[in-house]
């Protein structure tokens, strides 16, 4: 028997998958860690940069580049990492494959979980790393790729010890044969599908490949991260944090590479269509996307865009919710997958506990919302952060000549600490229920589109067409009806969205709890994985049963 | 709350899944269901033949046609069943949905449990209605469409019992905040994907179809069950059940339609293409198979074809080995999707308990073994049964054409009970390793491949081969060797095929017994679906979770 050091840890985050309460290993608060830790992490993050990233274990001579620029300061990162052929990356996790397929789940996930303690370690040096490759502000970038990822790394790895506990290892089969019986012996091998890749996305480079990491190491499966060449630093610590623990609990480092390229030469699709991968885990576009999920004979989960949707019916407060949704659309600009964009409001306004308010009133209301907060100088710069590139930062300044009523224009934002910020202030557009044309695609950034519609069934049938053909992760929904919940509820539903209803106050549609929501339920094109329902884990390995005569 | 009458069956069936010992909720021996059921079961049966089959309740006008023809009599049964359209199927089945969806999983498990119990009051009838469709013997049209099948169908119910309730149906959630916290309502949904279509092949009506069909319903999926035009009867019975208890119990029969065609007229293509189709499983050939897979938007859960290898290395008691092997041969001749195929033996022979046997003795000792059953006027015609159509009675008396040895022809059957009976006796054919254009082909029915290797480690490496590049559900292997047993055993995992040891006496590398034996893995192109793994169940529903703010 194996000395299990993190099984506590383990069966509480097993429980807490299935009870869906609050939960959380690591905490939120950076004051958690320490006074100076965040100050140490700093110092950690500014010694790496200008300099060739030589923290990895895997092996081979290589070449190096590197290609990142801060979105805050506009410099370059000056960082170089080193670069591999995909046949290379892939041969070497087959060779690490054996030893880890060969070690029992619960091993794997023990030491899963000592490779998130390692990563605690250097939160704010990934927090920093995070910050001026994404854009995210400070708070965001520690929270998200810290604390947050490495709960929802935990929830996969919690998943895989449970399937991959379900079934006994052996077991005696006794059939009744009259007054004699039959007997097999019987056993059960979860056996891993092959080698893994994790394809990153630039704004959320930590958060949203955890998951897809560390579900194929907890079935047994090497794998090749493979990071969006302007956002590596962020997950080459998290990846050599992995390393050096597979490493000193005598495993090989190549079980989990970094595999990172350049614009000029990109190595994904070279590596998706490689034999020797079998599983992809995939954030970023539709296009590229669907093109991953095309690919035959491999498990693919994807997230990809889709259209987000808010329902104004009727509310109790308007101005909690419209500073509940004013922060929403701020937070990261609408950089985030779960950030809302088209708002349904119906023609006739929104009924408030202080009466009737017209759709101009509603309209006025929510724009004042937005200006308070972006102008706010404690609030503005720290909640929209920067933008992550000069495609989001172009859509924003166009988004006038998208042929819409412009309610607020996007403006130069406000940074009073980082004066060279790529940033711009949430443009607001009014549009008719009949102009799909603009307000079905996804408009990825500070972009938001107020829906005038017939009535609040008009925004409903609308919201649900969204989801069920652009897809859709979040839908946030105002009613103070029980009858229009309950049917706003069915519709998004039944396109496998879910609604979140009423949100004010310190909780925003946006935010995805680990162990509690599921982030994407992979029913509708928004993507095909859900973080992390059982099929996540499941599709990652293969049960295969083997019988022998009792004795034999 | 609702009163579930069939809790306890439910109950023991999720544990037995869970555990993966012997249990059968349905006896496999006729006796067990009373002096004359045979009889009158033959007696009702007897009534359907010759007229149009009346027993669905699903509406609609129609026309009528029927080809069935018994492989025993070789006479046409006469029975005519109603055509529908595509359009009016899917049509009814998404009108008769919403209540179904909207009715809690454990009320769902409890009425299918009821349908199996109406099924089984017509065990005998299906048993003939099998025997005169597919050729099966008596013996194993009862079981196999009987009590198996119902025990696989209930494998599948407590499936999906245990997987709908994994998640709370609400909870509060609540996150500390300080001194204070924030609190969220949150339900979990378990939304069905939408229609299933359930297409069933020749050989094996309902004990391949009933998975899906059981898999669908209990996940609140209305199923359209479209069998073989040469194999509707057993099936049809089945469905007739099935939709006389939904009605009593208040529900649409439409939730689970027959959906009957002609060779001459098929619908299964516009079935699996019409975009009201969300799920389709499918046993059959692997070409219509890849076409099924390949559609796109589908959620496709397929047995096709593969090469079933016997690995001999060495063995205790040679004669008992090779009854054994005789018997799982000659089952129902070859058309079990879990026949072995291809015989890998080494040029040197193999050892036994008794010495060492040469190549050619052991070909001599598995003639000898196949012939003593074949002519055995109690056992012959008994296992063989009959051929279910013409193409494979041809494929086994042209086996002498495939430019290999023959070690035995195929023969007429004699069975004196149907003397008009399709059927041959096993061809045995010897073949070299290299003779892989050969072995590498699936030759369904009775037609055998002892193939001659260079020694264990080429068999194993072929045996690995077959079932990677063209598929495999079984693999038997026999050796006293614990090294060549753990080599054969990483080998054929590796390739997710499971591996049967030293099987002798009653028990055959063919058989899977319900609730213990997974039925294929999922993991090789013999299909993508296992009965009944967590997946085949997950895959046809998605978890939605809502929140709300409490007291909002």
């Amino acid at each position: 028997m194996f000395n299990i050091k993190h099984q506590n840890t383990i069966e509480s985050a097993v429980k807490a998958n299935h009870e869906r309460a609050f939960y959380s290993q690591y905490p939120e608060h950076p004051k958690a860690y320490g006074e100076n830790a965040a100050e140490q992490g700093e110092a950690r993050y500014k010694d790496l940069l200008q300099k060739p990233y030589k923290q990895l274990l895997q092996t081979g001579e290589t070449t190096w580049a590197g290609e990142e620029v801060s979105p805050f300061t506009r410099e370059a990162l000056g960082i170089t990492y080193p670069l591999f052929t995909a046949d290379e990356l892939v041969g070497r996790a087959i060779s690490a494959a054996p030893q880890w397929r060969n070690t029992q789940v619960d091993v794997r996930a023990d030491i899963l979980v000592e490779t998130l303690e390692s990563i605690k370690e250097r939160f704010f040096d990934i927090a920093y790393a995070t910050m001026h490759t994404t854009g995210q502000s400070f708070m965001m970038s520690f929270q998200a790729s810290g604390p947050h990822a490495n709960d929802r790394a935990l929830e996969a790895i919690a998943m895989g010890y449970y399937e991959g506990n379900r079934y006994p290892a052996s077991l005696i089969w006794e059939k009744p044969m009259g007054k004699t019986s039959l007997q097999l012996k019987k056993n059960f091998r979860a056996i891993p599908k092959g080698v893994g890749l994790v394809i990153g996305c630039s704004t959320f480079p930590v958060w949203n490949s955890l998951p897809g990491i560390y579900a194929d190491l907890v079935t047994g499966n090497p794998v090749i991260v493979k990071p969006h060449p302007k956002a590596i630093l962020p997950i080459a610590i998290v990846v050599s944090a992995i390393q050096q623990v597979l490493q000193e609990k005598g495993f090989s480092p190549n079980l989990c590479q970094l595999a990172s390229d350049t614009s000029a030469a990109p190595i994904t699709k070279t590596l998706c269509e490689h034999p020797g991968i079998q599983l992809i885990d995939y954030t970023g576009s539709s296009q590229f996307g669907n093109y991953v999920e095309s690919l035959p004979d491999k498990t693919v989960f994807t997230e990809k865009a889709g259209v987000n949707s808010v329902i104004l019916d009727s509310v109790a407060d308007v101005d909690a919710v419209m500073q509940n949704l004013a922060f929403s659309v701020s937070l990261y600009s609408g950089q985030m997958c779960t950030a809302p964009q088209n708002f349904f409001i119906p023609a006739q306004g929104i009924t408030t506990a202080a009466g009737k308010l017209s759709f101009d009133e509603v309209v006025q209301k929510f724009r004042d919302a937005v200006v308070s907060l972006v102008n706010n100088p404690k609030m503005g710069a720290g909640t929209l952060g920067a933008l992550q590139n000069e495609n989001t930062l172009e859509r924003a300044h166009n988004a006038g000549k998208l042929g819409a009523k412009v309610i607020l224009e996007g403006q130069p934002l406000v940074n009073e600490e980082f004066t060279r910020a790529r940033g711009c202030t949430p443009a607001i557009l009014e549009v008719g229920s009949e102009d799909k044309h603009i307000f079905e695609q996804e408009l990825f950034g500070p972009v938001l589109l107020l829906i005038k519609t017939k009535d609040t069934n008009e925004s409903i049938q609308l919201a649900r067409q969204m989801a069920q053909q652009h897809g859709a992760i979040t839908c946030a929904a105002y009613t103070t009806s029980p009858e229009v919940k309950e049917k706003i509820t069915e519709e998004m539903n039944s396109v496998f969205t879910p609604v979140s209803f009423n949100f004010t106050g310190f909780i925003w549609v946006n935010q995805h709890a680990a162990f509690s929501d599921f982030h994407v339920t992979g029913g509708n094109p928004a993507g095909n994985a859900s973080f992390t329902n059982p099929e996540f884990i499941l599709r990652r390995f293969v049960w295969v049963g083997n019988r022998e005569v009792a004795g034999s």
